[in-house]
């Protein structure tokens, strides 16, 4: 139900009537004209101030009628209007008057006979008015006020004032209740005129003006206090939303997955952006784009952006490539918080005694020595039910205030958003100030930090802290592992967290909204965007409507974590899986020679080649049958090149229907925006609209050898598994550890079905082996490692930033594509 | 002048008349309804394109009247109205009528006659518009329609909506030009009711609600485009308002500075907060704090946050202490591209041949080479006037693509925004993929990056690149300077600054307007917010108004360097200095034991002890004859604490009026809020008002050697200084490069006039040493190394991040101060 509260501005009234008809009259004349309007502005500070007081959700205006100005009226929200009750006790000499006067009552005769008699006699009247919060049924008393001094126009003309608002009120209570509803979207798609040849993607975004962000919030149904805007092209949405849409039924969920890329790419970003522009912008119906924020470190290096491509994209480019609204900034301050933390705290345990460690982590303050809340949280892991710090003995202090971290067991890295490959394995606290406690480390790329894996996941602020809290860092010299709330800095990581973790609207080359929030790193973490956005979307598409995601890499990875840990962590249930193939890709898969980023295409990938596509097929219907293998329904979309023969598309798509796709289409999102890809928003309409029977792969409770065994044999066609020594020896670990139940996140090339990124099509015959196994215990998964997973990207010799520019006067971007 | 523009929307119109009648009947038959509605849609689509299309100042509606309908209107922003100029020529057969429609033009009656004849003639009519853009008085030809279907009605529908428009036009551009003058304030301060005892400052902070940031702004008469908002209490300020404001004359400027502090600090930045709440809330006085943007590591070390206190704070605290509007994430971000391409470009120098390194810089891009714009460049620094790749020597290919970085000579570093000690001295490249090319190097603060000093000192987009492009960051085997521009990085990073370079605005306690914006370093760059900010606020305020910054460390370091670094820079002259106090910095320089951050203070601070204030007085005195050095009357503020004695106030005011003094006032800001430093304010309008010689210390041309000596003597009351032979070969070679013009910027510690931080007092007899020197030459400063100073704070044993926390329901913040 939803809750109203009411709350009052009678800081005139209180004004007025403490002042004699004498006081206000001076006043008026030292002041000439200044009065009056000194006082609208105090109560339009006040409405100014309730306005953004959250919670607060409505202001009852008790104020005369020659305050009631547009002015004044103006200034409250819409939906600050609420129910309100106004006790009125009128006392003079031994005659008493209290009513309740609420937003339905009038003046009642009796009521208005008995104030006549009581205003009309001599002697000090006293007048109390007491404001009563109606609060879900239930009433509270507020502030009291009362004065002795009341003069009968004044009270009069309160009461009518009162009246006629309390009218009002009912009228826009109705509607702020209605408002709180569901809102069908409005939705004003930009016009796209595709030109040809299709010019680079930064004149494309350039040339389109994007919508207000906060008309496009409003266009989809959004309320104005779930929008923080950041400049006028993106805007964070609050996660209130969820709880105003809670009885709102979800839309349906569409997965973008990809065959075995090339290292090119086959563009699933497109096509999950040129879908969302087909289905609203053409079909209109309600869709909604959920995309990873992509890595700004990247940008300078060798891949350019990843706002989509040609007429399918999120704008401005620059903007979604760069800063954004900051969240991966975020995660990098929180990520580093915890990796100076743990280096500062090795220092200081080394350097110093038990006592004097304690008397710092627990120190007197005026005199007062007391355990913080997250100390308390230490002390109960370790079993010690204390709370006085003077309680402790020495052997339960030495546990409390020594983590004892061994230097060479902390799994915790540091992390930049920059391509930074010197940072790859470096050697810290080399200064004399560190005193000799050098130790061997490395960065990774920002993307990679387990708090962005956390921030895909998570599905709230509580749940959010609870996992910051919950990562382990390293383990202590006898084998324990200590977490980030061993370290005390939990609080502080939500705290720098706190707007990170609410997903940001921007838009497509068509005005149709997107969501971007979190990347994590498709190899060592599931490559997905956040559990968060895809639920708020699919709250505010509404029933009819459509959420299309996107999973990193090919569908062996990017889907089957999507699945397993994404849907899993979340609830939700995919309805059609697209899955993206290019004649391209397949012609590797066929046989084709190799392709490389930076060289000339290959002729057989120019020419028409139908043999080769037909042989790269197998790879294309293999990932039709791991995707059945959840059974969830799939739609091929292939994204036509223009050196695609007719020949070869049609092809693909027989092929595809053949191996038990539901639909095979041809899309050409690139060239022409969201028309190219109708005949693909068609496709999902349809097979969304049918009932499937989604189901995991594996059980939690199956031992990690028999998941990751599971994903090895159905997934990658492997024979079975292989696990090396320190594998087995980690999986004893996390048993021992109570962290068997978790999930498997896959840490394998996406260029091969296989380990093996030279395999093509369908490898067989091969044992997967298992080098090494990982745990995010805060982000709630096992990561096994098939092969060496490079964590931090290298500039090449000649990096993007050569042809990136800034124009001083006109603030356009040059060279971003 | 003011520029006007004009732009037109007839898109409706050539739909119309591009159909017949019996296509458009056609059309509403087989749409009901719906036509019309969907044709006011796509006039406010354009509309509200052209709105957000910042270089288009006005629109004309060029409509039929049917079309004016509320919604159309309103969708127009007002400053978006111009005036315009339509040309319309008729063609019928060889009858021809061509006519200007001005703003101030009606139907005359001859026009009317001709156009009469021609509509009513047989054949087919051609009627052409052309629509005239208007800027500063020149005409511009603008696209042009013409059609050969054209009906009466629509046409005379057209004319009298064009008249009236542009009538209505000629109103809206005169209030538009209006709009674009200074706008007197309209601040509605916010109501502060101070508690006793004064709250924790993260209480203060909540228990007030802020003004909407919009509202904020339009108070001070900022125009809506001239903001971006971050969220409801942050906004980016656009730097146009430079441009739109050039011709307001500036208001005060004040300085406020200390003397030398206890390491607790002695509230500059609460006497700054609480000056502009007495300006501005209590003597309604324009006024504008401008504030350096706080290091977000320290606020989980030791420090704690930087936002004022008690009751002169700005708010919401939180958002201030941490990521604010991003600008030190896009710093960082920055500075460790630079890092970055260093390290790469050593590697790849040393791994590739002169050839494979030069057909990697200037590739073949389909069959074609070319230099990119800043290669270009790098060749005129070379002398080669060559701009065909092929046209190079051996010798010049050699030139072109070595840098020939010495590792042992690379001075840029990495930052990271935490207080991370263990990256004080590090060894990077230790991975097998860096092959060997490992080097010891060191992270720094953010806030230390060089980055950060030209963001504090820049005047513009245009000069900031040129900035960024200069920095050195190392130099080559043979002693060559090597810069950004070498590394081809300069376009990235102005990209990465581009938002960075806008202040921040945000409020006071008190609702009163704040920059806060850049926060170099005071060690080792000058430790002043951003010139930019400045000239904003001196814009914003007035002629008569007040702006009040603040400069790091004592009036010998933070106000010397504002005075010879930062309005040298800048241009602007300081009106009048405020030179804070406290008892207990001034107990401490009469002899007091020490003061040390988390120890209880000894009693000499508690009891009242006339003997150490007055010998202390000696350093108060110092300081204020180094603000008259520079010319410029000072003002004493003496911030008091509860445990100051009436007789220790009045003595340290009686011997700051005895030392020159314009005037010596109390305190009590934190405590009251405005109203405790509306002295203060009445001292600073009366003092600001008279007329001050302002003088520079030194002149560029000084040799370095004289202009280090001038602030050694002068400043700090050294006998002389005593350069150390690093340092006289960083002069040298500093002289050779052509960088000795450059001003100088002292990293001395600011606990002492002197170098060394225990002599309190004024201390004499003393020489100087300096131990190394080094250039910003991008910031524009050299600054000589005093000592050693550390640019990486750690954490403590119990950082106050064991406090702090978030609550996931209500989402306040709970243990910042």
């Amino acid at each position: 139900m939803v809750k109203i509260y009411a709350l009052c501005v009678h800081l005139i009234y209180s004004g007025i009537v403490q002042r004699s008809r004498e006081e206000l009259k001076a006043i008026r004349e030292t002041n000439p004209g200044l009065k009056p309007t000194l006082a609208i502005i105090q109560v339009i500070e006040e409405i100014l101030r309730l306005n953004e007081d959250s919670r607060v959700h409505g202001i009852f205006l008790h104020l005369p009628q020659s305050f009631l100005s547009k002015s004044v009226r103006n200034a409250i929200k819409p939906q600050k209007d609420v129910k309100v009750m106004v006790k009125v006790t009128l006392v003079r000499g031994n005659l008493n008057i209290q009513n309740f006067l609420s937003c339905n009552s009038s003046l009642d005769a009796p009521l208005v006979g008995k104030m006549a008699v009581l205003l009309g006699l001599e002697g000090p009247l006293k007048v109390t008015l007491q404001f009563l919060l109606q609060n879900n049924g239930m009433m509270v008393q507020t502030r009291q006020w009362s004065s002795k001094h009341f003069h009968f126009e004044v009270f009069t003309k309160m009461f009518v004032a009162a009246v006629v608002i309390c009218q009002h009120v009912v009228r826009s209570s109705r509607r702020w209740i209605q408002e709180q509803q569901y809102q069908p979207w409005r939705l004003r798609p930009l016009k796209l005129q595709p030109l040809s040849p299709v010019p680079s993607d930064i004149e494309i975004s350039r040339a389109q003006t994007p919508k207000p962000i906060s008309q496009l919030a409003q266009e989809i149904g959004l309320l104005p206090e779930e929008l923080e805007a950041y400049g006028n092209t993106k805007a964070k949405v609050h996660l209130s939303l969820l709880n105003r849409l809670q009885h709102q039924p979800n839309g349906k969920y569409v997965l973008v997955a990809g065959i075995t890329p090339t290292p090119l790419g086959e563009g699933k970003s497109t096509v999950t952006i040129g879908l969302v522009q087909a289905l609203s912008a053409h079909l209109k119906l309600n869709s909604f784009a959920c995309l990873r924020q992509p890595s700004q470190g990247p940008t300078f290096g060798v891949k350019g952006g990843a706002a989509g491509g040609g007429y399918a994209q999120v704008i401005p480019m620059e903007e979604f490539n760069l800063h954004l609204t900051g969240d991966i900034h975020a995660i990098t301050a929180a990520n580093n918080l915890v990796a100076a933390a743990i280096d500062a705290r090795i220092l200081h345990e080394a350097t110093q005694s038990d006592r004097a460690l304690y008397s710092r982590l627990v120190p007197s303050v005026n005199g007062v020595r007391c355990f913080s809340p997250i100390q308390m949280a230490r002390l109960q892991r370790l079993g010690i039910n204390k709370s006085d710090p003077s309680d402790l003995t020495p052997e339960e202090i030495r546990a409390f205030v020594r983590l004892d971290l061994d230097p060479e067991k902390v799994t915790w890295q540091r992390v930049v958003d920059t391509n930074d490959r010197f940072l790859r394995k470096i050697t810290v606290g080399q200064a004399n100030t560190e005193k000799g406690h050098a130790r061997q480390t490395q960065f990774d790329i920002a993307v990679a930090s387990e708090i962005m894996a956390i921030l895909a996941l998570t599905d709230g602020l509580g749940d959010m802290r609870a996992r910051l809290g919950r990562m382990v860092v390293g383990s202590s010299r006898n084998g324990q592992p200590i977490t980030a709330d061993d370290l005390g800095v939990t609080g502080a990581l939500a705290v720098l967290m706190k707007d990170a973790i609410k997903p940001t609207l921007m838009q497509t080359l068509e005005g149709t909204p997107v969501f971007v929030h979190a990347g994590p790193f498709a190899n060592i973490a599931h490559g997905n965007s956040s559990v968060l956005a895809d639920k708020l979307a699919l709250k505010l598409v509404g029933e009819e409507g459509y959420v299309v995601t996107e999973a990193g890499f090919g569908a062996d990875i990017g889907m089957e974590k999507f699945f397993n840990i994404k849907c899993r962590t979340s609830g939700l249930t995919p309805d059609v899986v697209v899955l993206v193939a290019t004649v391209r890709a397949l012609k590797m898969h066929g046989g084709g020679p190799n392709v490389t980023a930076g060289v000339p295409l290959p002729k057989e990938y120019i020419n028409e080649n139908l043999q080769l596509v037909a042989d790269g097929c197998s790879n294309l219907k293999k990932q039709i049958q791991i995707t059945h293998l959840f059974g969830v329904p799939v739609i091929v979309a292939l994204n036509v090149f223009k050196t695609d023969t007719q020949a070869e598309i049609d092809m693909v798509c027989r092929i595809a229907e053949a191996s038990g796709a539901s639909a095979a289409v041809q899309c050409h999102h690139w060239s022409r925006g969201g028309r190219g890809s109708v005949e693909l928003a068609h496709a999902v309409k349809k097979v969304a609209s049918q009932k499937n029977h989604f189901q995991f792969l594996y059980n939690l409770q199956d031992s990690i050898v028999e998941k990751i065994r599971t994903i090895a044999q159905k997934v990658y066609g492997a024979d079975d598994i292989e696990l090396s020594p320190e594998a087995q020896a980690k999986i004893d670990y996390y048993n021992q550890q109570g962290f068997s139940a978790l999930p498997i996140c896959m840490a394998k090339t996406h260029l091969s079905l296989s380990h093996m990124p030279e395999k093509k099509g369908v490898p067989t015959g091969f044992i997967l082996p298992i080098r090494d196994i990982r745990a995010s215990i805060g982000a709630g998964f096992i990561y096994p490692l098939v092969g060496t997973m490079s964590t931090m990207p290298g500039l090449p010799t000649r990096p993007c930033f050569y042809d990136i520019d800034l124009d001083p006067v006109t603030e356009e971007i040059k060279g971003l594509f």
